[in-house]
């Protein structure tokens, strides 16, 4: 089947309504397999998802067969018709298989920015090719301009969970960070604009190698144990290596900015920002991200009653929406 | 004597020569009386300053006689000579004579922000003006075309000794975070704009009346017990019960961002910010206040040698000058 | 019907007892609605509520209808059963109507303290007119003696769950730190006593605005985003305005002494005592507090069995009840 | 030389004048062998003191032989003069010989509390005879009815340095919080009165031991290894031991009281509260604790000039003197 | 019934398989009473354990009648079958009956350590006796050869829940501590070894009346209201009182050591290391704790898929297990 | 001249007396221009240095001139004699010449360890031969072997100023670190002995990185932007790539520990340890760390009078050390 047929047919989860007959592709997580209560044997659940919405569903008989015929992350193509549980929808699953990943675009299922990822990686280019400084415009070019790198870099989550959860997240944050420096020299024209914001375009790169993403988002081992903040540096070091000539002090002053754009030990820098570029560029990441925090969570709250959002635990408060 | 006549012969402190003599007026502080070693009887030392530097003076004769004469803050007029003591010069004093204050313009002594206060001013006003919002207009504008409230805005320090302590450092840190709240909306349009600068503009006011600067800068009984957040708030909430119909939300939500314009309980707000503006508003202040300091740091080590400014104390680390 | 008929025939919730019918009127919250496990449609769930307890409730037949007839904290009239669910009574509502607000007294429904509140008031008005200080007299019974103010100030609770969470917890908690206040001076004769007592009168003033209490106990939006502490010390400064020639700087220590009564800015003060008598009231008033949870938790574990109360998570600790 | 006749002729040092012949016993530390700046050897200084006040003293021949005729702690006899250095009185001294500690009483050397101790104590077995806990009142009083205990009781001092370091300074600190304690019954009645106030006389009784105060006032070697908390719960604990059928869970309340009166862990208490009376006791004993502070930099504000105290390092501000 | 009968028939709750009729011993704990959904009256629920699990099961009929027969920690006789409940097997009991404690060995039931306790005390033992410090020898000594103590010593658990929460904990904890100690003065010499290992051997002594453990572990009110660290210094200074001439500062020293074990106050030591052998004594418990945690929390993921470990709470991450 | 030469008349710091002649080399450093008090002109101070001691050094006649020829960390020839100033020797130089580096070892000017570094690198080298991980094994040597990193990680201090601030104290803490690890699988034999003695060798070879040690020690610009925690995972990281077929998780968990191996964020380690080996390894370098400041309190206070060390700020405590 070709990706133009599954397309054909392909049923958004945001639009399925009870009473429907389903026959779709979704990408699955969350198998799990439980016992009738009633009878021996057990059943298996799972939820099917795509970037409109995420759905259970059930398949009661032959559940124990199909389980270890996909992983989490999956495409596979179900059919079978909507019912209702407790007030919610649920698809009972007649049939289901699991579909070749390369046939689909991860993009039809996971949450993706509402950006245009090109653009904003033209932009970016566009930034770095007005450079006067040419070893940074050589630098931060070799990552845009290599094909595989920017696959990634616009394709990336900034996070796992919390801010800038989705695919395109990485560029999105990282040029929100770039329009804060670039208001900064008005300001302090002390600072070094194209170092800031060569800093800014590279400060996460490290989360393409950071994050799982061609699935639920999740950490990779290397993102658990290094992270990207170390991974990110390196990067950065390894690329330097291949510039002739490139200035040692340029190259330390950019490598650290990356190290310590966190701000803070606490906060997983190993060092804390000693240039007047890192701790602007610190500033700059912590703004876009406690703003992008608390924009998402006045966004959920968008079609609730009420003048507050619900308590949010990781902000610790309730927002006023009114 | 006039102004002018004063004007004519002011020395600057920073052209002062050792071997020349010293006749013209400076702001006095930090008077003490010391007993002769080797004979009865106290002599008095001080301190003279203008906005270029300050040079420690001593008066050998009849010290105790004109200690009572004036007090830190007054502007004297002496004469006397430059001699050098451990290598550092200093005036030996033969007459002293307290000046009338408002003969003087205070900036002639006091440090003052390099920008030009009233383009300042006037450029918040037109930005004001320019608020569809009229409520928040003549709320703001009723600040600023103040002409009481205005001489104090342009005039006021947004400090004691860390980071704009200088005349006009509050216009200048108010107009920063205004500049760094415009950058904000075009990330998240989400925001209200208007709402926000006019936060912006009005975040510090109570520091008009939490400092005192008609002479060396320091915090006032009030500045001290109540403090700039409370009392701008105040300020707020009074001049919005001047505003027929202003509505009960808008202002809660103002009052609200000048009193969690801090971000944190520990760092003095009563209220953590609750609002996409007031968070805003938060993290631009923080992103001012954080880069002048670095920025004053370096500033200050220009002209030392080496690649790292000596260990300051308030950021608890050494900068990278390179 | 009159209010005397509804008193006659309330029952009240502690006294249910499965089996019984149920022909009362109630405090109602949570309401709920449910769909049927096996039919279409939904049921109500409901609590209904006095000062003697709580008791779930249910309306299987047409709960959808009634389900906007009313709000959280409405006193409702309903008739029905008392049935047992899982080892615990419930009702079984045959028939739920809104009564109108005004005809019931608040304190039928909400838990309340076991003081005479109106004897604690005469006491604190007693102890203001005997202040030889005639200022503090007169602002203290300025709030005291103005019949809006003091019905709030007798109404209102202390917190909304944590420690005098009742009708009447706000002046019961002033009248115990005005107690222990008075016990300091014997020791530290250098405090001024009135002061300090009048202080403890009006430091929690703002509570009468920070909390809504004619219902479940709950924050205004003023309480959140402006908080009982800065909203007190305004109600304080704005009386001081009325009151002819209150010296400025007792009117000045007084607002300090609101404003910094929580001791410590992540404790929500945005200044920390810097007057005896500030430290002696926040002291007082951090005594009750504790105290007063402690309290809370051993009543609470009084007809448990064991010598330890349950894990207490706000006191992170069991309690030795021996 | 008897104890009245070094009595009769005694100065104090607050009397001292320059120009005055200096001829009494005072008690010594401090003292310092310093190299002459144009000869060989060395001249020896001291500061002398008494509960009046300090001043610097001076051997200018012999400095070296009488350099190890005496320790800190010793009471010296001097004869000499008064002169000044530097605008300050200092003892230029002639001849300086140790006298016997035994001859003198350390009361007039050491500060010490303005309460009668004697009183003091009178008052805290009054209110144990009136204990109806007989078991608490055969505990207490066999403290303040030893002798031994008793007189270290009313010697010893609450502290090193901070607040009640005097002589008297545990009495009065134990007694201040036994006050405070009377005032909570009221308030709370299912507090335990007895075991409170039982708790509070007893609570710093390891003071007796973790101090020496025979001299400049110090901690002694237990002090610094095991501390007066569990120094005094184990006093508590023997003493216990002694007295047939004390209740054992009273037992356990009690040394729990002793154990967990600082409140925290952080506060050097191996326990937290987990009683009324272990945390009614804590509160008080902090109240007593901060307000001394506070009281303490008021009074020695007080012949200054100005609204505000110098900046205290402990406390971390200025205090507001108006 | 002999406890050797009684052997014979046990059954291992790991053993335990669906339709397996169950006729064995068990200890008892959770049980809860439980109201039937579709009649009235109630049925009991338990859970049954020994050192190899744990497994839930369900008294039917007469569950109310023997609900008070046996408490939490009785083991019981129980007749039955087991069955199968959501996937997990349980017993359905039949006959339930209370066994006299004295008849059983407690390691039957309560987990214990892999390691030879009785090799442990003996190896610890040796130790001892190889002292050149005799006083250091009667003391470690006069507590391991006390027959009661070493009873205690073999059996107490180290914690409640997190390390060595076991049988045999105690001394198995304590023996990881004195090998560590070992190791340190051959790196250290300045240390004094014997002292160093007496204070490991001695440290958590405490803990044999701070935990109950013949049953399930729980802390006694001595545990929680004095707890370990000041129990075992006190154990530690009353047996130095029954050992002639034990120099003073040696005990001092091992008194501090137990006291200041934790190492910081906010972990419950009411003194900070302040001897080379106290700071060693820390870290050397410090790092068998850490490590225990660690260790357990990979060896309970060792039949789990994957190569990272589920979030643990308590570390507060996951551990890489490949 | 010769080296030889330059030895054969080298005086030590810790030998010069009073009135002696002296003519050697010492290390300079902390050179100063000060103003004479009574004439014009400046004179030169200097602090001489060896590894036995210190001593301040004054050029009366010519200072201005020399004070060029020389920087902090040269090694000067002098000519002068020792006399007195303030109790406390000084040399007052008459002829002062700087030498070249390469004629004299370092090893003459800084304090060094007293352990034989040749022992303590072949003593790892040995260890790593016999792993039985070849990979291992490799990696390591490939760093032991290689002479220009054999010849820093004998020199490198580990420390500027706090524990082991010597030459040779890295390779001292890290075999100390080793000795640490090797007891650990005893206790734990699931840990992989070879992996933990591996990451204890390599653990902190960033600091050769980090420190410049050919004169007084400092860190380089690169220590203090990057730090030796990310430098040294880079150096095991690069040497890895050199290594073929080296186990990809076996690289991961040697370069988390590498990374992890302060423990905590806040002590500048980016990730917090997350296997067993990286538990253990931060916790022996944290055990060797704390022992080796209590061993230097200690030892610095060996001769002083009195059981107390002098208050330490760093550790914020004194010393018992009876």
């Amino acid at each position: 089947m070709s990706n133009r047929d599954a397309e054909c047919i392909r049923q958004r989860v945001a639009d399925l309504e009870v009473g429907q007959a389903a026959r779709s592709i979704f990408m699955a997580k969350s198998k799990q397999l439980l016992d009738f209560s009633s009878k021996p044997g057990r059943y298996l659940t799972l939820t099917l998802f795509d970037r409109t919405g995420e759905i259970k569903a059930i398949v009661w008989d032959g559940g124990e067969g199909v389980y270890n015929s996909f992983e989490d992350g999956d495409v596979v193509r179900i059919e079978g018709h909507v019912s209702e549980y407790k007030g919610t929808p649920q698809i009972t699953i007649e049939t289901i298989h699991k579909c070749s990943r390369g046939d689909f675009e991860l993009s039809l299922f996971l949450p993706r920015t509402k950006k245009d990822v090109d653009e904003l990686l033209h932009r970016l280019k566009s930034k770095s090719k007005a450079f006067t400084n040419t070893y940074l415009e050589r630098l931060v070019l070799g990552f845009l301009e290599d094909p595989e790198f920017a696959a990634a870099y616009v394709q990336a989550p900034a996070a796992k969970s919390i801010h800038h959860a989705v695919i395109g997240g990485l560029i999105e944050h990282s040029s929100n960070v770039v329009s804060l420096c670039e208001a900064v020299p008005m300001l302090y024209p002390i600072i070094d604009t194209e170092l800031l914001v060569a800093g800014a375009i590279l400060h996460d790169i490290g989360k393409v190698v950071e994050y799982t993403y061609n699935g639920p988002f999740d950490l990779s081992d290397e993102g658990k144990l290094i992270g990207h903040v170390v991974i990110g540096e390196r990067m950065v070091a390894q690329a330097i290596e291949g510039i002739a000539d490139f200035p040692q002090s340029l190259a330390l002053k950019l490598r650290h900015m990356i190290l310590s754009h966190h701000g803070k030990l606490e906060w997983g820098s190993p060092k804390r920002p000693k240039t007047l570029e890192a701790i602007a560029l610190h500033l700059a990441d912590y703004f876009d991200a406690c703003v992008a925090q608390f924009t998402e969570v006045v966004e959920e709250s968008s079609n609730l009653e009420g003048k507050w959002s619900p308590y949010n635990r990781r902000l610790e408060r309730q927002l006023y929406l009114e």
